[in-house]
């Protein structure tokens, strides 16, 4: 195994706009009351597994911020040191952020409505700056300017990822630290599929649990010891896995 | 006024052992229900004076932790960079840690009791390693070694913070961001005894309110443009400095 540390990842719990069946994407929604319960069962497979973070990366948002805060309490590991980038956000959901997901279904039908959700280069339309649900004046991107995304696909995630995964959480694990990274559905598929090496047609029908943590042990390669990695409920996994290909149904 | 930014110190709201009338110190203990409705009120005093910070120091205890992680969310700043230190950590209680303040004022006297929480240089005796209230083996303090206090006096606290403030946060400040410093009665105080130059024997009197948050602008020279700060609810200030007062009695 060498000298690398442990990658931990994390999909953020239940947030509210999960439990209504919108897109979310980049809008800033709060964990529902159930999400909140999944972190702290996070926190609790954490802290019963002995897997304690080091350091935290999360994302922007506060579903994946949020995750973290209450999972780390539960493992008493709050006072690790934090980082967060943009580039650990959710994909950029374009137009449909705050389109109910059923209704979308509905109006576009099966296969416009999978290769939106599923597509590794197809993206939605790009939101409307000004719109309800766009941040183009969301203080926290100012420094993105137009670089910020208004749609993106799941390889353009992979694209914006990756920097963040060389330059920041690369040289936390080649330190030898236990890395706990909270983000979500899409920037955790696109880091998988980095490191899995799964392909752009095999990582559509991949989807990762929320609330339970996916262990990573990594050669001194970065290639995982165990492709797909170790949940740590391997059976909730299954049965979440299962869930969240059913949604939008 | 010059460049520098703002800087912004709230002490964390009540815990579990303040309200039962505990020394607290380095023990890690949970806020009380109270705390995080003074932790939400700070929040909505930074959101409606509109005083939004750009980084947030704190120490390794979670009441501060807490306090900042709720505060920040109801400012919609959850997403800011944080920093985390030791030395903004409360004052170690030394062996007093864990000790009913009360028990302790009828066990040793109103002189002894008064100089252990007040005098500027006379530190509680030091806690025993491998007792109950030690930090010895809690891991977020491993780097430190020997060199981890068991007990300490405010000077002890303005010696420790002090290279954290030139270090870390005067830099931030000299960036022009507004800090955020969400920390302790003790470690505040120390760090308002710098700012304000307040004297050995003045600082004993000086009390800090829960979950005000008090802003400082600074001049070029890191001088309080207004002496003391500005409390974002000073009536409430002034009532709760009366309360901190009292405490033990």
């Amino acid at each position: 195994m060498g000298a690398v540390g442990t990658l931990v990842l994390l999909r953020h719990g239940e947030s509210v706009w999960n439990a209504e069946n919108l897109f979310t994407g980049w809008v800033d929604v709060p964990l529902s009351a159930k999400g909140e319960a999944e972190a702290r069962r996070g926190g609790e497979l954490l802290r019963d597994a002995g897997l304690l973070p080091d350091v935290l990366h999360t994302s922007l948002l506060r579903r994946a911020i949020s995750t973290a805060n209450i999972a780390l309490d539960v493992a008493d590991r709050h006072w690790i040191p934090v980082r967060r980038d943009w580039r650990l956000n959710e994909r950029h959901y374009g137009a449909l952020q705050g389109k109910n997901k059923k209704q979308t279904l509905e109006t576009y039908g099966e296969e416009q409505f999978m290769l939106w959700r599923r597509s590794y280069d197809t993206p939605p339309p790009p939101i409307e700056p000004g719109s309800e649900f766009s941040q183009d004046t969301d203080p926290r991107y100012a420094d993105l300017g137009p670089h910020a995304p208004l749609t993106e696909c799941l390889k353009d995630v992979v694209a914006r990822l990756l920097p963040y995964w060389e330059s920041a959480i690369v040289p936390d694990l080649r330190a030898g630290r236990t890395v706990l990274v909270a983000a979500h559905g899409n920037s955790l598929r696109a880091l998988v599929k980095h490191l899995d090496g799964v392909s752009d047609e095999a990582i559509a029908k991949l989807n990762i649990p929320t609330g339970i943590p996916l262990r990573y042990d990594l050669t001194d390669n970065l290639e995982p010891v165990t492709p797909g990695g170790v949940y740590l409920d391997p059976e909730a996994a299954k049965d979440a896995i299962q869930a969240v290909a059913n949604q939008g149904r």
